[in-house]
């Protein structure tokens, strides 16, 4: 039999992923399982998108332009005006997710063998859209014992070499909540610009900033335009995760260009999806608010009860849906597997995502897991109940 | 400025995308364009896929499975049994249209410096998604003069290196229509059983075989059923290219277990075409007959007609909606932009596709264009006309 790639293999299998089936079997024993493990919120798609969706009236469901619909890209334009991101409707390529916008651009900027560096713990799938481009992630550790903040600059400029293209930040930060003052995103600036990289700046989460501290783009920062490569999804702020509609923006000629020859093989983004997404931009400002306010409240109903429990720490995330927590347990990939194999209080459990898949650091992160609060608050309240007996109950508990 | 990747640049653009903007001014010139250049076919979406959208009754557009709906892989599996292709629901995994299931294939099999021989003339974007993924495409030539049968067996041993890792074919096929017999299938077979290679087989027109002769899928192969790596799409068959729905169909277990990494680094193929691709596969038989006998109609009339233009010369495609042309011409490149910028007769000019896009052989097929007749026959009549007379007035004309 023929051999697969290598590259395939290469690619870590994620920790939540290897949890699934243990989930799976706590269903079918009919237990209830929390999921506070994926970025899958719970909030209603805008009414504005599900109308369109309804009201589509074509007779073919054809292609659409490899670059997307011009009318979702004009209504795109737009809505960046709001954010001070100027930005012009030909900056803008529709991509099928913001995971084919970091495939990409990955794919356009980097050869194989080139480098970029990324703030760890972070987003599992850079790793794998790395491996696709043939490219090396390079972490530099952040910590949790400083809240996540970026690391210094030197921690940065010992990892550049001749290979490094670029820089990788995820702000507001999955998996940490993190949010880049305005000191740091000059400090990246600074060293985009003395080494002339790439900044990619992986930005879906910026409708999702909560301590009136102001969302810093990678666009804002002066000097490094033609740098800047913003990579951007629907998915999460109207919570249409499936429709798989992101973009990438970019003000650099000959990177368009590139870009555009990876759109034109793929042929076209998905219509449908580019239907609701235009019409999701025009989600009032009640339900930007409504969803705004509920995720408010349950960053602070979850991370205050998770600090309530004995060992358990979470720093405050200042956007996005997720906090990293550390546990008092010996190997937090053991527990979470423990949690849904082994447990249950009053027949439920929970399942949250190690943090070993967000480090590529061995050994780092391993008493850390990811959390997303895009369950209800009632949803919530039952899954701590649920974590603290759990640790009660642990074998491999440290404290 | 930092600089873009070599791979991006490596990647050829397109000769039809190069003649888009001529396409474009001749329409902003008030000139009807035939567009006889894409497969993007004018006939209806099946009503069971068009109602199916019409009534999506979710409040949250939420990711699917990374492998697709199991409701959709269950139908896709009923499906193919109807063609004899006897795979089960595990094997399916949906996909991004079929250019996703290209790419993931080649991901999921080939290293860098990895090697697949593909019959030529051939789809242009294989070369692109060769490139994405470091592999490199050897073409082995086939010829209008024998109307693109297969090359002998000794051509395709030629080629092979310890790099070689599969065998790429397009059947029925995109741009010949041609369509191979059972003793090609079986030389085929010979081949990759030798040299245990991967047969990747593009099978997105199955439905559309005109001569009576039955198709043969890979699958019906005996002996190489974990060599084979499927390729699908809903695209063509149900006029629904913009819905970006396709399939990878493999029984060999470690492959399934790397493309499944892919998927779940991108998350999620299209939830929305996911639902309409499943009510498709009910489309009736009138609706699929109905397809079918249309392009049949248009097949015997625009051979028939490109063949009684001096000069002109159409092997008779036996599947699939395209055909490559050989035109007395001295340059096709020239002779299509010419027709886009500097011809017109009654207000009319013709958008064809020049067939160097499909050679990888330098200065092979210089005389030919590939059309598709996914127009309606009056249009067909009339870009015939234009033709014929676009060919009496080329400067470049050999005969």
């Amino acid at each position: 039999m023929p051999k697969i790639s290598q590259r395939g293999q290469e690619m870590p299998a994620s920790p939540i992923r290897k949890l699934v089936p243990l989930a799976n079997k706590a269903k079918a024993r009919g237990i209830k399982v929390y999921h506070l493990n994926i970025g899958q919120p719970d909030l209603p798609t805008p009414p504005e998108g599900l109308e369109a969706l309804k009201h589509i009236d074509r007779k073919i469901l054809e292609y659409s332009p490899s670059e997307g619909l011009l009318s979702l890209r004009q209504k795109l334009e737009k809505y960046y005006h709001r954010f001070n991101i100027n930005v012009g409707v030909d900056d803008i390529i529709v991509t099928t997710g913001g995971s084919e916008a970091v495939l990409f651009a990955f794919m356009a900027c980097l050869d194989p063998g080139d480098e970029i560096i990324v703030p760890e713990p972070a987003y599992a799938n850079y790793m794998a859209f790395a491996i696709s481009a043939g490219a090396k992630i390079v972490t530099v550790p952040s910590s949790i014992d400083t809240g996540f903040a970026l690391p210094p600059l030197e921690e940065f400029e010992k990892l550049i070499t001749p290979r490094t293209k670029g820089i990788l930040i995820c702000n507001p930060n999955n998996p940490t909540g993190y949010l880049y003052t305005q000191r740091e995103m000059d400090r990246i600036r600074d060293i985009v610009k003395k080494y002339d990289l790439f900044l990619f700046s992986d930005e879906v989460y910026r409708e999702f900033c909560y301590t009136g501290a102001p969302y810093i783009s990678a666009f804002h920062l002066e000097g490094i335009e033609n740098q800047v490569v913003l990579i951007d999804s629907v998915s999460k702020r109207y919570s249409e995760c499936g429709i798989r509609i992101g973009a990438i923006i970019t003000k650099h000629k000959e990177l368009k260009a590139n870009v555009m020859k990876f759109c034109q093989a793929r042929l076209s983004p998905p219509l449908l999806g580019q239907i609701v997404a235009e019409a999701s931009i025009d989600a009032t400002e009640d339900y930007m608010l409504g969803t705004y306010n509920e995720y408010v409240e349950r960053r602070k109903f979850l991370i205050d009860g998770l600090n309530r429990i004995p060992g358990c720490y979470s720093p405050i995330p200042m956007g996005a849906f997720y906090t990293v927590v550390s546990l008092p347990v010996d190997d937090a990939d053991k527990f979470c597997a423990w949690c849904l194999s082994e447990f249950e209080y009053e027949g439920a459990t929970v399942f949250m995502a190690p943090a070993s898949g967000f480090y590529t650091t061995p050994g780092v992160g391993r008493n850390e897991v990811r959390m997303a609060y895009v369950l209800c608050k009632e949803a919530l309240q039952h899954a701590l109940v649920v974590l603290r007996k759990a640790l009660e109950a642990y074998p491999g508990r440290t404290v």
